[in-house]
């Protein structure tokens, strides 16, 4: 009979417990899921390569004090603007929270002001940065093994994580030239359907996707909510990276070109706001309704109910800096970032350069330029994989993201992710000359 | 065909798009899950009532600038007692960071101040609350149909959610006399065996239970120590309130009477630093194998990687603050607490000769004087239920919580649990006499 614990050699109590892999969920055999931890591991054991592998954001203008004037600017808020009693302000940012959350208002008047997005409050959900937004609508939109999510492929990794956790499987549509294939996506649809899954929503990141770097135009954006609306689809939107435009123009969101709340909208302020607050959002005004067709409330209130049994409520202490960085800045997180995004569109016009001169038309080495975010890709002549990074990061000092990582690792490419987020002037020609060194070599062992 | 999304009435994309509850995850639509909600909505509509329903620690003490300070500390203490440069204590407070967690070391010295467990900081994941520690292990354990999860019935609501979020059926196990029926337990394990599922694992609170406020003795621990490596189960020990002993003497916990690695211990701040933060932690020291018997990492190591999926890491700034405050009391919440300890002890005092008083022998009301803790347990000469409790509330103006809530809803009861972890003396005494008023209005109409 198979066990839930195995013993280890011998018997008794003293024995210590031990449990086989076998044993425990499935997503945790897998090796996808290795992929943050083999690239953290490898950033760990050559401290001294530059990293274009990291997707954070830049840490130079990060202040502690910081922290602590974000925090009296909500009490502020709250003790001054709305008039509450000290021990109220206290409760909030002590005692356990709402669900929903304890700042929806500001989030939501956030959204209003850099997005164009009307979010009634009581439509988002607060979340443990926008990993957990993700969980919690995965979760709920599975219900048994029919239930499928489709992703723009390559795909972020943690979308591909969440959906193993929920035991959802994912389903690849191609990104093709304009970020999504919209006929691949109708195909990939019918065929799911016609084997009896039930394809629920896609997941998409129309502005410089990750990894990709790529965005959808106006006119892809209208037609994917149309056929979305004809596929009987929701578009799961995340928009980590959207207030970082190489120029100074930027499209509307899906959320906010959305009339029939076909948009599940993915929040993050780890890349706007801090990282290490871990706070993000969903806005999810989708109505929710019995099998009569009675209103039962919005898909919010159902995903609160999931969060209720994961993490209870997220930290009103976390929020509560989140809020006072909102306040200082007139709600606009455009306006908080104006040097980070200057420093972000420095970087990008950086990297451009930088490749042309070290792989000029003949080098076989390609790029993307994308208009704005924190990614480009470079593809090169030669297959690309774990072992060339660690190569790379030793003999060369450079250390970048093999592009099968963004394909579940089912598929071998000749493309990598070069992050350029967090990176000094210095630390990306040093990259760069690394690169090309890297190049070089490989191109002599052809 | 069933399909994720329905339209509402009428086709075209700009109608709003309507999910059916039937389309959702089972967990949503069971109504267990909306205990909770359904107590806050309660203690809403009834502001000015009496609440023994909150299990919250006492606000009496919070002072927004204790936040301020335990950030401070745990900075000094990284940039003066570790010697961290400045940039290093920015990157850790804002950035990204470890998914384990970034005060392991810390949690580990107060396990062994407080309680005795010699823990390596390797074997603690830091979580967003107990909560999430939770799932994350019932998650790991849960590998298809066949797996369960024991419980000490009646049990906290938030381990039924987290089982039922991670598709385990939960199998309850009396309590008994002495807070665990190591011969139910034994039962229950054969049959459901017989049965063909796999039971991994029993949740137990050793220390003044929810809902029961019982606890159990020492020579209990062991024999279900004994009795768990003998049925090949794992323990999962919750111990939010063992800090908060009626008299002065505190028992070990199972963690610290496991010689087998069988326990895996559940651990939350929100009763003893502050529930505002929402940070916990769990202790899996397991090994895990594969199946060679190859050892692959701590269970711990796996636990990080179903967390990785779902929240990425526990806010480092809310870390921090917890961090902080360990720092601030010799990393002795006992210490920390002596003034809340204090508190509860009153109250409980209170609440036993307020009791005594309104209720004498042949009132046919009786209660247990549990040995420490945030609940006692009431019986009644008549049925509780959320009917009853609405009523209870207008009328009376008393809140409590009726106790088949702790039966996942499952069963009736003549029982209901009180909460005094959160009251003035005015308020307890209040309350009692709403108590009292319901008492004798209900048995007038028997």
């Amino acid at each position: 009979m198979t066990t839930a614990v195995r013993e280890g050699p011998g018997p008794g109590a003293a024995e210590p417990a031990a449990l086989r892999i076998d044993t425990l969920h499935g997503s945790l055999d897998d090796p996808s899921l290795d992929s943050m931890n083999l690239l953290n591991e490898v950033a760990q054991r050559f401290p001294d390569a530059v990293s274009f592998a990291a997707g954070r954001p830049y840490e130079g203008f990060f202040e502690v004090e910081e922290v602590h004037r974000h925090l009296r600017a909500f009490c502020d808020h709250l003790s001054l603007d709305r008039g509450w009693p000290e021990e109220e302000v206290r409760r909030l940012l002590f005692q356990y929270g709402r669900t929903k959350g304890v700042i929806n208002d500001l989030v939501a008047r956030n959204l209003t002001v850099d997005e164009g997005i009307e979010a009634d409050p009581e439509a988002i959900v607060v979340t443990v940065g926008c990993q957990e937004a993700m969980f919690l609508v995965l979760r709920a939109l599975r219900t048994d093994d029919r239930d499928a999510v489709l992703a723009v492929s390559p795909t972020y990794v943690g979308l591909n994580g969440a959906a193993q956790l929920a035991d959802l499987p994912v389903l690849p549509v191609r990104a093709g030239e304009y970020g999504v294939d919209l006929d691949d996506l109708a195909r990939t649809v019918r065929r799911a359907r016609a084997e009896g899954l039930r394809p629920r929503a896609l997941y998409v990141i129309p502005d410089f996707s990750n990894p990709l770097g790529i965005s959808l135009d106006l006119d892809t954006r209208r037609r994917l909510l149309d056929l979305a609306s004809r596929l009987d689809l929701l578009l799961l939107e995340d928009n980590p990276y959207g207030l970082f435009p190489a120029g100074t123009a930027r499209l509307p969101t899906l959320k906010a070109l959305d009339t029939g709340r076909r948009v599940v909208y993915l929040g993050s302020f780890a890349k706007t706001a801090l990282p290490g607050a871990r706070v993000g959002y969903v806005v999810a005004d989708q109505v929710v309704t019995d099998g009569t067709g009675r209103r039962l409330g919005l898909l919010a209130d159902q995903l609160a109910k999931v969060k209720s049994m994961l993490t209870v409520n997220t930290s009103p202490l976390a929020q509560a800096v989140v809020a006072g960085k909102l306040l200082e800045n007139d709600h606009s997180l455009v306006r908080a970032n104006a040097r980070q995004a200057d420093l972000y569109r420095g970087n990008l016009r950086m990297m451009s350069d930088g490749l042309a001169r070290r792989f000029p038309a003949g080098s076989g080495v390609t790029w993307n330029t994308p208009g704005g975010g924190f990614f480009l890709v470079l593809t090169v002549p030669f297959r690309t994989d774990d072992t060339l990074l660690e190569h790379s990061a030793r003999q060369h000092r450079v250390i970048w993201t093999p592009m099968h990582h963004f394909y579940a690792g089912r598929r071998h490419t000749h493309q990598i992710r070069l992050s350029y987020s967090l990176l000094q002037p210095e630390q990306i020609s040093a990259g760069l000359d690394g690169l090309a060194a890297l190049v070089d070599e490989q191109r002599s062992g052809l």
